[in-house]
């Protein structure tokens, strides 16, 4: 089977929601010792996740946190703060436990995935890297297409192939996580062609440029928009055109997810840019991501909202690696277990009011 | 010493937090595997704590949630959807560890301390239930003075009390919880005392009243206004006209968490009420709060807005019990633990931007 026909057939697995096991998970909120609805959010995360697992009472046990790391020929322009072998570098930091990322990950007790998607200068086996590295960073997309459209469809099976073998492990939820020096750029012109927003609207300064950085950043997003002429309507080449490895990555790994009714917990800017690819792709999956947190980068907003989706946290986070989404997972593990192990009324021997209750 | 001396001594003892702590907190901050500021709001609080505890790297690790229950005179007058028995049938939900309390202090590593302020027909000295209370819960406010000036100043140190008992399990921060059905109209009330607000602006739904009921629970608020006449300027008083015994418990708990320098995660309404009681015999303690949340209920963005605090989460919640605080404490361990875990860009010889780092 070719690589486009591989990915049709993933996609025809994602299907909807499952209607009666949410409406099951809402009845079984309603008996719960609290006053109803007061749980706000947390009812409707809960109830989201028993739709998206088709059970009334799902367990989130098996957490994960898939980071995938690639370059962007783009960072020769000068877009970012820092040099493009910092991706290397922090991909070696997730791997030795010292990012932010790993912190956090430990305090959702989620286990941490590293994968390669294309970072220059490769990366080492270790245990907890794997390689599925499409190529040592994309082209420079202000002069051309980022990469090819074999490249953003495999980038797409790559991803889903990382969740297919995680599923072995039982998985329950996972995060989305980047690395990519350079990522901002490619997620800001993502964003633009999927939207339809000026690229100056949905540009912001990535890991902290000042003002003179920041316009030229726009005018390498707008040069490398006018020189591909991405069409919304075709997101597999919105990704190649403009997009990056670990884009294509998260967006496969999303659209996997879904197919595996597995709850996929997306983190800020990058990772709501990949969503913009996978819902392009299969428009159905939107019901089958939460988004964890409202970014401080700007740019995410207009994702969330072309998306549908409602931020649970707003923390002025802008950092990526997944760690809005591991906040995420704790949060949607914490639903799950009031309406797993919550008292009712009946149970606990708590007075309901008239005409409520069973 | 009379019972006004002793709380007198406690206000004395409440310092303003630690400026060279909570600088040390930010340069730890900068120094670490990531873009400077990228955290957002968790930084600030890593650094808020660092101050109040007077340590450049705190570490959080003996969590509590104090619950504080009483009943209210004033549900005589219809104000809640539920039976006034609730308050003590919650209670014993508590200690059997079957509410949302219990589920959410689980998933924050944090024990519940479940403290009788004066909850109507008492209850059995369980282990994790602390008898504090004040009397068979207080009177109609409506009528005149909800309780007598002692008790306002006994229920203030008795909550002062229960947070110096767990200081010798080595407390590193506490979050306040509240059970007590008629709390949100006692509530109403001190908020629109002490911010001068009108008392519909301030006024909600608690458990789910309907439109009808809203109207009279209003007048009630107004009534117990107007025959009170709490003067803001007179915290104590408001207390003692207005309040509820578990609210001052709690006020109390909030100067001997700020006196011990602990860090105070507020949940949400009643400790935002409880909050302006505790800032009005105590300015200075404001530092030492951290706002959980934003309770859906009307009212509490008030209580925030007056104390100048900005809440970590808006999550719809309006449960009360110390629900949302639970969520703080793990957000505030979020942080910390960041600061104390995370590698150094020298450490972990990862390039930092010309200029910077140490």
């Amino acid at each position: 089977m070719n690589a486009e026909a591989k990915l049709e057939n993933l996609i025809k697995r994602v299907k909807p929601p499952d209607n009666a096991s949410r409406e099951a998970a809402r009845r079984r909120l309603d008996s719960l010792t609290k006053p109803r609805g007061s749980l706000g959010a947390l009812e409707d995360l809960a109830a989201q996740i028993a739709g998206i697992r088709g059970e009334a009472i799902p367990r989130i046990k098996d957490k994960a946190i898939i980071i995938m790391a690639a370059d962007h020929g783009v960072t020769a322009r000068g877009v970012s703060l820092y040099p493009q072998e910092v991706t290397r570098q922090m991909a070696l930091n997730f791997a030795a436990g010292g990012a932010a990322i790993n912190v956090l990950s430990r305090m959702a007790g989620a286990r941490v995935v590293i994968v390669d998607m294309g970072v220059n200068g490769g990366l080492p086996s270790y245990e907890g890297i794997a390689c599925k590295m499409i190529d040592f960073g994309t082209g420079d997309m202000s002069a051309g297409p980022a990469m090819s459209r074999e490249q953003a469809v495999d980038a797409l099976l790559a991803g889903a192939e990382v969740v297919e073998n995680e599923l072995a492990a039982g998985l329950d939820i996972f995060g989305t996580g980047d690395m990519g020096i350079g990522n901002t750029t490619s997620a800001s012109a993502i964003t633009s062609a999927m939207t339809g927003k000026a690229a100056r609207e949905v540009t912001g300064r990535g890991t902290g440029i000042g003002d003179e950085q920041l316009e030229h950043k726009i005018k390498i997003i707008e040069q490398s928009l006018a020189v591909n002429r991405p069409d919304p309507s075709d997101a597999i080449g919105v990704l190649q055109k403009v997009g990056g490895f670990e884009i294509g990555g998260l967006a496969g790994a999303m659209i996997a997810g879904a197919a595996n009714r597995i709850p996929v917990v997306i983190d800020g800017f990058i990772s709501g840019a990949a969503a913009l690819i996978a819902a392009g792709i299969c428009p159905q999956i939107k019901n089958h991501l939460i988004a964890a947190h409202l970014s401080a980068e700007r740019g995410h907003a207009a994702c969330l909202e072309h998306l549908g989706l409602r931020p649970l946290l707003e923390l002025d986070l802008r950092l990526g690696e997944g760690t809005g989404a591991a906040l995420g997972i704790f949060l949607a593990e914490c639903s799950v277990n009031l309406m797993r192990d919550m008292a009712t009324f009946k149970g606990a021997g708590v007075s309901d009011i008239p005409g409520e209750g069973t």
